[in-house]
């Protein structure tokens, strides 16, 4: 029943291929399905205005989609001047939620900035950038450990994300494209290995949904976060 | 417990004033508390691109704050010559949320603007332009159907929104600023009257929730999105 | 005559609420007839570089207008990406009016900025604001002088301003918008109570005018500030 | 008494060279004692959009600085993105004034733009700008007559600007630099040769005016306004 | 005496991998060394407006650096809100170099846009990305050959592109990012596979050059393009 | 066979007049032809942040047209919010060869920034603005030699610049507007008066060149620098 002839609650292959770039501290290259998105981790000494000299670290990230990562090709935002409402509110979701799987204490006073840069898209750009992102910042916070510059592990339990919806009726797991577009009800759930909830977003666009639907939904999220943990966990111990 | 000494699950006290301006086809000043904002609706015989000819109508929101609507004074987006990241998340929710409420096909091919502007924040304002936006809305059908140009009701289930959250470890409903600003995890849940979810996002930020924890939000939710509904109708039909 | 009936030398009505927000340190909402605007003044401590260490104050100003405050819903100036020209020219036009009338140095090296948004529009939105604004100025140095800030009142003589235009031929005072889309010459008449000027601005468009007619504008202007001056007065002292 | 050793009622030298850019379909370089200013008229067939149809023509005004034509260098706005608003007020003001003196029937359909760029500036660049731009207009104005393109002169009397304020108390004629930074008041006055009146501004800074020493400045603008117009007529007939 | 070791006329290895992204018409990724660059294609019915009717295609190219792809991060030109100066310039001279190269009656009236985005930079991003960008454009147009909406190969001479300088005194073929930084005086050479000159770029930076000097690195380019061609031909006919 | 009748290796007459501009402390009115580009030289006391404590000096450039000094009125790129590619580029262009012919140790720890704005264009605009350029740098630092600020002369060489291209099949120095809007190959060389060469940039547009086409753009252009250099000298011991 679905496009690709997936079960409901089966994700598409997922892929994530360290050391992508070698001037950047963590990089990763994740692949779910055909939605490919390059993840790097910059670290910073200085920290924005607001916790200065507070000894807490900040993570922050940027999004953006190349011109031809998508069907038709999209204007370039630095041509266009500014980044659009959709990327902002992508980036301030991968940023907050990652923050929230840091220990801001042991990660100390720096700043690490994760750029989520979407090579090919495909359909759930935003939870590949939030799951290969946390494998881009952990892989900069090993460095940091191994210089002895944190002593102390600030990034204990993975964070990853998957997008769930109802297609057709049916909640499905790992949304791709084609399943996007149609979907009246999809969900980005944002939770670390352990289960703790993060973000929760669920959204209707000419429909609505009840509160079993939304447990069905929490149940597969559930279900491919724990494919992602693993995935993330293999690639940074690799 | 609670800093304005309300019970867990009391609101705050709401009042919509309607006719506030005389140009708008809607307009209302709602007040939840000490946020007030001013919501209007204005019919345009245009659509956007991608619907011209569909026969579908469009409805659409925009937001902003007053520069000296928060305590202390904030830059006018108009001078800083963009509208920040926030501001741009907010008015994308409370146009999907107001659309999810709407009959297109009843409305015809027609835009309806929301404008949603603060006059004074005090917590809650994106709940509230949405719950004031939906009576603007309203109204400036009302008057379509008065003139004929549409004769089915595309607007039958109130759609309202209300904010919820973790604060000293208990669910809260209907949080304000002092709450707001120290919540590690909080939600907006937007419903129609009927029961029907349309958006649910819960955020942490520097903490996690559980599904227990959420569904104790969705039950408070759930209370204050009757209060709200019903003095939206209240409203509506003075 | 006139489209509203009223005598050629004859004010809107006059109405000025005061504490309208409870964040700003003075604000009100002048209407003149339906020309209403909000205006809020917020003390800070910093002021521009080029006064810095001089022991002067400076007050300046910005001026806005809701989206649908007019006939038709205009262009939010956030959304454009910049203040239009309008725009700028009236905020400059009430920072200096404002700023004429203020003792700089016994108002001391502070800055206060008066933010007047137009509500709903009707004619004559710039002198509104300059009226207003003077109200919520004087209201938050009212607060300096309680506090002991301030010890000397750098604000003695009430700011006002009006409109007066030739109408139909005829020399009216305060123009409502279907007078000002009519009149070939208008002005703006920015005076003290005690009748001092502070910026006298006359402009012709698809017509011109000679000294006769810019007296009688004058003296039309002298009665209109009076009036608006025990307005501000009976505002201030409530 | 006054910097530059000239009497109160005394002109600053004039000199108006036409011709002075190939391309242009008029063109001219003012220049009042050490202000300096290139103006050119460009003829173009279309017209903005609220006049299409309407067979009146249309004189718009653009106004600049080049980056050294000041004491200090100044920031090029086109590296600082956008207009100052010191700009769009001037150039607003020049397209109103030169629209003022303009038959628009007698002009037809079409548009001419008067660009204004100061290539040295020591006071009343805006002044400048509107006498040499009158000069450019009227040139392009005559080509179009030249070739039939217009049958009636749209041009019959001369519009002309010249500033006046009050400098150590005294009512003086055509601020300089040094006397425009000291002047608690000064005034922009702009008048076709006949004597009638366009725009008149006073603006007070650290100081006020009454209704005799307004008049006076009237009466020395009333003086330097002919001795432009007759240098424009000189110009334009040479 | 070079960095890496190699000879003086010695190119980096080369890589040209093509079919990166599944949606573009024509991609690559280049490889020279540690310099990576994503190149895609977008093919578009739309031509500029200066050649609409005319029958010609047109080629136009875009070049963007994602933050991380250099030694410490740069600021994203989304984010910054414009395109730098060094962008724009590169972009132009992508342009101009792939369009010298094609046959425009022979592509007919379409447009192709080429996309050059660097994922990993260490010197000679410029070069790559022409050189890249040749066999995207390659790419794209054989589809349009296969199908038969070109008929006439408007490619057929490789158009590729490499940078030589002065380097400790010495001629070098393709500067790495150490040598880059280091060479007072480089040059950029785009020529076709047939020794055809398209743009020629030297430039002193803190030294000057003769005219035997520009000699030796035209020497050296004919040779290094002549490498680059041979690995074009071989990835698009692979 | 020129349009303008002169032989192959014929420059437009030249003329470089100084002083034009009171207030910078170096200026010229450069003339090449209908050519015509006011260049200033400001001097500032602070220097980029890289190379704050450096002791070394820096130059930098600024270039823009005047509205009307094209055929066709352009826009104003302050009105268009920001530079154009072309101005980007040429810029940069100016700043880099005026640079490389400064001794930056003996100008010491300052900034000049020259600007060169186009009164009137007939092609060679960037060629005329580097040699003007170099007498406005030239003459600002006389005033430092004068004063004592700068001991030792940091422009021994004059830098100058001219086009040339293959007009009609040969080779032809100057190139005007209507030359330059045909050729095919057009060039930019910047070289010393002694002959040492700072830039050369050829460039095809819709053809090819070779290297004997290119040593003969590289002879005349020789001779074309060799006469600026004689007019830079003459304009500035004047």
């Amino acid at each position: 029943m679905r496009p690709s002839g997936r079960n409901l609650s089966e994700m598409r292959a997922v892929s994530i291929e360290t050391g992508i770039t070698k001037h950047a501290e963590g990089s990763c290259m994740i692949r779910i399905g055909d939605t490919h998105v390059l993840c790097t981790a910059t670290i910073e000494d200085r920290v924005p205005p607001f916790i200065k000299g507070s000894g807490l670290g900040w993570v922050t990230a940027e999004y953006g989609m190349l011109p031809r990562s998508t069907t038709s090709r999209m204007r370039r935002e630095a041509t266009a001047g500014k980044q659009g409402g959709r990327t902002v509110e992508i980036q301030r979701l991968i940023g907050r939620s990652l923050r929230a799987g840091v220990d801001r204490v042991a990660l100390g006073e720096r700043q690490i900035t994760v750029d989520c840069d979407v090579i090919q898209a495909d359909g759930g750009t935003r939870c590949a950038a939030i799951t290969g992102g946390w494998v881009a910042l952990k892989l900069a916070v090993q460095k940091l450990i191994k210089t002895g510059a944190v002593t102390s592990d600030p990034l204990t339990d993975p964070v990853a994300a998957v997008s769930c919806g109802l297609y057709a009726g049916q909640a499905v797991l790992d949304l791709d494209y084609p399943e996007d577009s149609e979907a009246g009800v999809d969900g980005n759930f944002i939770m670390t290995q352990s289960g703790k909830l993060i973000e929760v977003q669920m959204s209707a666009e000419g429909a609505t949904f009840n509160r079993d639907q939304m447990n069905q939904l929490m149940d597969l999220a559930e279900k491919g976060v724990a494919d992602l943990a693993a995935a993330q966990l293999a690639a940074v111990n690799a």
